[in-house]
C-alpha cells in the first residue's frame, strides 16, 4: 500500500497526507480520510512507531496504512495537502516546509491560532516560524467559512476554543457580553497518547479535577476571537476540567450581559445565528457529551437566569471530532470546494 | 438480630437507628455506623422492601441488619438517636415524630434546612412542619460546631452546599465576595437509588451534562448560609454539573472580590481558616475528587487569578460521605459529647 | 415527517419499518437504516412513549422520525421489510402479522431461532405462533448466507450465539469439538432499556458478575448450531458475565479437541473458514472488545495450549451491532439483493 | 516524620516498614498499615521518587511519610518486619538481605511462591537467591494459617491463586477434581503502576481483552497449591482477563468432576470448609466484584450444572486487597500473633 501512496488518486479526489498520525487526532483524522468519498489518503508519517500499520494501533479505525517517517519530497509529491498533528513548537516548521512545496495544510496545533506574535511567545515561547502567521486562517468553520474556502494554511482551533466560541459567538456578536466565565470540562483523549499519573485508568479514573489553574493557553485563543466577532477588550475567565470520560466536552458559560434579555430574545438570537449552520445545534436544554460523541456536532443552548441576572450559555462537543479532527476535514472539504458536509454525517 | 435492635446498646454507647436505609445515604450512615467504635446501631427502616437485610441490597457495606416498616413507639424504646434519610417533605413528618418522642436526629433532607418559611415553600411547596424550623441547627459543621453540640434537631447540609459553603466561607466571612459563580459537578451517586435515564450505565456512561439549570434548590441554601458568615445579600450562580463517575462532588467558585487580593494573603486566610480542622484540607492545588472518595474530608484551594482579576477557590468532597452520611456522623459525634473525629479516621 | 413515511421510497430503495425502536437494539436498527444508502427508513413504531421523536429518546441517532403505535395495515402500505425488536414471545404474534400482510421480516427475538419447538417451549414457555418456525432461517450470515438471499423471516442470532458460533464453527465443522466452555462477557448495554440495579450506574459500575449461571437460555440456541455445522450432540457450558462497560461482548472458549492439533494447523483453520468473509477478521492475538466497537466485524484467534491440549477459541463483538442490529441489516442486504457490507463499512 | 521511623514504637506493637512503597500494592500496604492499631509503618521506602511524600502520590490513602531509598541497616534498627512489595526476581536479593538481619518479611513478588526451583527458571529465570525458598512458607492464610503463624518469610501469593484456589480448595480436597478451566477477569489496577496503552484510560477503558493465552505465570502456582490440597498431577487451564474497571478480580472455574455431585452436597462441602473462615463467604449465587471491594473478604458460590455434568465454582475479591495486599496484613498479624482480623474489618 505504501507504493500504491505515489500514486495519483486512485478516486481522482484531493490527495491528502496526514503527519503525525500515531497520536489520537491524527489517528482519527486518518480514519476519517479513509472513509471519506472524496478526499485519498495516501500518507501516514509518524516520528514514532514506522514501519507499523496504524491499524496495530488503533484496531477499530481500520486504516490499513503504514506510518513513515516524514520525507518532505515524497510528500510533496504523493499529496496536495496535509493535515499535520504534532505538538505545539514542533508543528510550524513541518508546516513551513510542506507549504514551500505547494501543499495545502491544515494545521492542528497552536502554532498559528493567535494573530499576535508577542502574545503567541508569551504563552508558547519563541515561534519557529513565525512569517507564515499572515498567512493563516483561523479554522472555525462557522466563524469564518468564506476565508477557509481560499485558505492554503488553516490554524485549526483548540477544541475549548471551539465549543467556548460556538457558546459565546451570538452573544459577542450583539455586543452582549460586559463580562465571562467559562467553566470547561473534558474526557481524559484530551491528554492524548500521553502515560502518566493523569491518563492511568487507575488513577485518572472516577476522578473530576481542575488543572491549569489561572493559566490556560487557550484563553488569548479565545479572548482574540471574541473580540473579532464584536467583543474587544474582553478578559476571558477559563478553568478546564478533566473528566474521568474518554471522548467529549461541556462548556458552561456564565455570561454578565450588557443589559437584561428575555429568554425569547435569546433563543431567537441563537436561532438567527445557527439555524442555517449544518453542525451547529440549538437545543431547548443543556446539552450533554453523550448527545454528540463521535460527531462534528455542536449542540449549544442559551437561557437567562433572572436570579442573577446572568445568561447562562452551554454548548458540548466531542473534544477529538468537532474539537479537532472532524473539524480539520469540514475545513479540508472547504478548501477543497467540496460540500462542507462531505464525509461527516 | 432483629431482636437484639430493641435490647440496650451492648457496648454502652448511644443507640442509633436509620430511618430510610434503602437509599445510597441511608445505606452507608448505616455502614458508618454499625463500624462505630461507640455508636450502637439498633434498627434499620425502610418503606420499600421490609424483611429484606441491608447486606442482601448492599452487599459491600456487610450490614446483617433487616429492614423494618417505622414503627415510632418501637423506635422511641429502642433507639436514643435518628438519622432520617427521606426525601423532601416527607423527611419533616418522621423528624417531627421521632423529636416528640424524644429521640435526637440528623435529617439529611432539605426540610429544615433554610431559615425562612418563605423560602422553603417557594422552592418545595407546603411544609408539612414547619413549628420545627426554629429548633433545627444547619449541619455544616465547620460553620455552626457549637450549636450542633447542644441541638437535637440537625439540618444535614446538602452536599452542594458543604462543597460550595467550604470554599467560600472563608471569603465571605472577610467581606471579600462581591459577586460568585459556582460551577459544581457530581457523579451519578448524587441522583440516589433512582432508576431511569440519567442513571442507566449505558445512557449515563460517559457523559458531561449540566441540569436544573438557573433553578437548583441549593441556591437559596447558599446563600442564606453565607449570608450567616458574612456576605448578605449575595446572589449566588450555582450551576450542578452530572458526570459519569460514581462518587465525588467537584466545585469551582468564580469570586468577584471586592478588592484586589494577594496570592498570600488568600494562602493565610484560607489557612487560618481550616488549619484547625480535622476535616479540611488547604492544599496547594486544585483537589480531585479522587483525593477524598470515601472519606469524610473537604479538600480546599483558593488562588487569584491576575489576568481577570478573579479569586477562584475550588473544592472536592465525596457527595455521598462529608456531602452526607458521614458529615451527620460528625454531627452526631458532637451532638453525643464524642470527639468529632471518631469512627471517621 | 410522518406522512412521508406512506409514500413510496424516495430513493426507490426497500421501505423499512422497525417496530420496537424505542429500546437499544431497535432504535441502532433505525439508526443504521437511516443512514444507509439504499433502504428507506418509513416508520418507527414502539407501544410505549408514542408521539416521541427518536432523536429525542436517543439524541446521537440522529433518527428525526416519530415513535408511533404499530397499526399493521398502515405498515403494511407503508413498508417492504420490517425489523422487529420486541421482548421474546411478544415478537411472535407481530412477526406472524406483519409476514401475513407480505413483509419480509428480521425478528430481533429468540422466538424463531429454535427449529425445536420443544427446546423452545423449555427455555421460554408456551409458543405464540409455532406454525412460523419452518419458514424462518437463522440469520447468522457467516453460516446460512445461501437461505438468508431468499429468506422471508429471519430469525436474528442472540449476540452470545453470534459471537461463540464464530469462534467455534471452523472447528465444529471439522469435527474436532470433544467438549466445550464458553465464557463470555458483555457490557450492561446487553440488559437493554431497563432500569434497575442491574444498570445504575453507582450499583453496575465497577462490576464483574456472573448471571444464569447453569440456565443460559443460549445454550440451545449454541448447541443447536452447532450441531447443524458438524458437531452434533454436544453439551455446550455456557456461562455468561456482565460487566461494567457500555458496548462490547468478549467470548473465551475451552475446547478439548477430538485430537491434538499444531497451531499452524488451527491458524489455516480458521483463516480457510473466514478469508472470504467481509466482516470476520482472524487476528494474531486475543483480540478486545475495543477493537470493534459499534462495527459489524467479528475478530477470532485460536490457538493450542499445549500445557493442557486444550484449543482455545477468543471472539469478540459489539453485542449491539455484530451481536444484533447491524447483523440485522447485513441480512436485510441479503434479503434485498444488496451487496451484504452495503451501509455496514 | 523520617526521624520518628527510628524511634521503638510509639503504641509497642511491631514496627514494620514497606520497601517498594510508590507501586500500587506497596502504597495500599503502607495505608493498611498506617490505619492498624498495632502495627507502627515505621518506614516507606522505594527507589524512585525519594524525598516525596506518599501521600502526595496516594493522596486518598493519607500516609504522611515520606519515600526513602531503602537503607538495609538502617531499615534493620527501624524495623521488625517489611512487606516487599517489588517486582519479579527484583524482590528475592532485598528479601534475603532483610531476612539476613533478622526482620520477618511478607513477599509480594513470585520469587519464593514455587517449591520447585525448576518451575520457578522456567516461568521467571534465574533464581537470585534460591536458598531461601525452603523457608518461605505460602501465605494463602486460608490454606497454611499454622505454618504461617511461625514463619518467618511469607511468599504472599498471587491475586490470581487466590481467588482460584478459594474457589476450588474444597473440591481439591475432597479429589473431585478431573479437570478444570479457570477463566479469571481483573480490573486495570492488576497492571499496576504501570504507563502505556494497557493502562491509559482512552485505551484500556471499554475494553475486555484476554491475555497471556496459554503462558500465564500463575498457572504453576495454582497446579502446586492445588496439589497439595488433594489434587495431583492436575493440568489447570487459566486464561487472564483484563477488563476496564479498576480494582476487582472475578473467577469462573468449570470443573469436570471425578464424580457427579448434589447441589446440596457441594454446598456442605464448601459451607464446611469455609463456615469458621472469618473472611471467606459462601454465598447463594455468583458473587460480583463489587461485593468485595476495598476489603479483605472473598466471596464463593459453587453449584452443579446437570446439562453438562460439570461443577461451576466462581469467587470475587479485590486483586489490590485480599489479592495482595489487605492479605499481607492478614499474615502479618497471624506471623505477630495478633488477631487474624485486626485492622481488616
Amino acid at each position: 500500500m505504501a507504493s500504491e501512496s505515489l500514486q495519483p488518486s486512485a478516486n481522482g479526489g484531493p490527495r491528502v497526507l496526514v503527519a503525525g498520525a500515531s497520536g489520537f487526532t491524527g489517528a482519527l483524522a486518518a480514519h476519517l480520510l479513509w472513509r471519506h468519498p472524496d478526499f485519498e489518503l495516501v500518507m501516514l508519517t509518524a516520528r514514532s512507531q514506522p514501519g507499523r500499520r496504524l491499524d496495530e494501533l488503533y484496531p477499530r479505525y481500520r486504516v490499513p496504512l503504514p506510518l513513515q517517517e516524514l520525507d518532505l519530497d515524497r510528500a510533496a509529491e504523493a499529496a496536495d495537502a496535509a493535515i499535520v498533528a504534532y505538538p505545539h513548537a514542533a508543528a510550524a516548521p513541518t508546516v513551513a516546509a510542506l507549504r514551500e512545496r505547494g501543499l495545502r495544510v491544515v494545521d492542528l496545533s497552536a502554532d498559528y491560532r493567535l494573530s499576535s506574535l508577542a502574545s503567541y511567545e508569551h504563552w508558547y515561547g519563541e515561534h519557529p516560524r513565525p512569517e507564515l502567521m499572515a498567512e493563516a486562517v483561523y479554522g472555525l468553520t462557522e466563524l469564518h467559512r468564506d476565508e477557509i474556502a481560499s485558505a492554503t494554511l488553516i490554524a485549526n482551533p483548540g477544541c475549548y476554543p471551539t465549543a467556548s466560541l460556538l457558546a459565546l459567538a451570538p452573544l459577542a456578536r450583539a455586543g452582549l457580553i460586559a463580562d465571562v466565565v467559562i467553566d470547561a470540562k473534558q474526557g481524559i483523549s484530551g491528554a492524548g497518547r500521553v502515560f502518566d499519573e493523569s491518563t492511568h485508568l487507575s488513577m485518572a479514573g472516577e476522578n473530576i479535577v481542575p488543572y491549569k489553574v489561572a493559566a490556560h493557553r487557550h484563553t488569548p485563543e479565545i479572548e482574540e476571537q471574541l473580540a473579532l466577532v464584536g467583543a474587544p477588550g474582553l478578559r476571558v475567565q477559563f478553568q478546564a476540567h478533566l473528566v474521568a470520560i474518554d471522548q467529549g466536552e461541556q462548556v458552561s458559560c456564565y455570561v454578565t450581559p450588557a443589559r437584561a434579555l428575555a429568554r425569547d430574545e435569546l433563543r431567537e438570537l441563537y436561532t438567527d445565528a445557527y439555524s442555517r449552520e449544518p453542525f451547529v445545534e440549538v437545543v431547548d436544554g443543556p446539552p450533554g457529551v453523550r448527545e454528540v460523541r463521535e460527531t462534528n456536532f455542536c449542540r449549544v443552548f442559551a437561557t437567562f437566569d433572572e436570579h442573577t441576572g446572568k445568561v447562562l450559555a452551554f454548548s458540548s462537543i466531542d473534544n477529538l471530532w468537532k474539537g479537532t479532527s472532524s473539524q480539520a476535514l469540514q475545513n479540508l472539504n472547504l478548501m477543497f470546494g467540496l460540500a462542507e458536509t462531505r464525509g461527516l454525517l
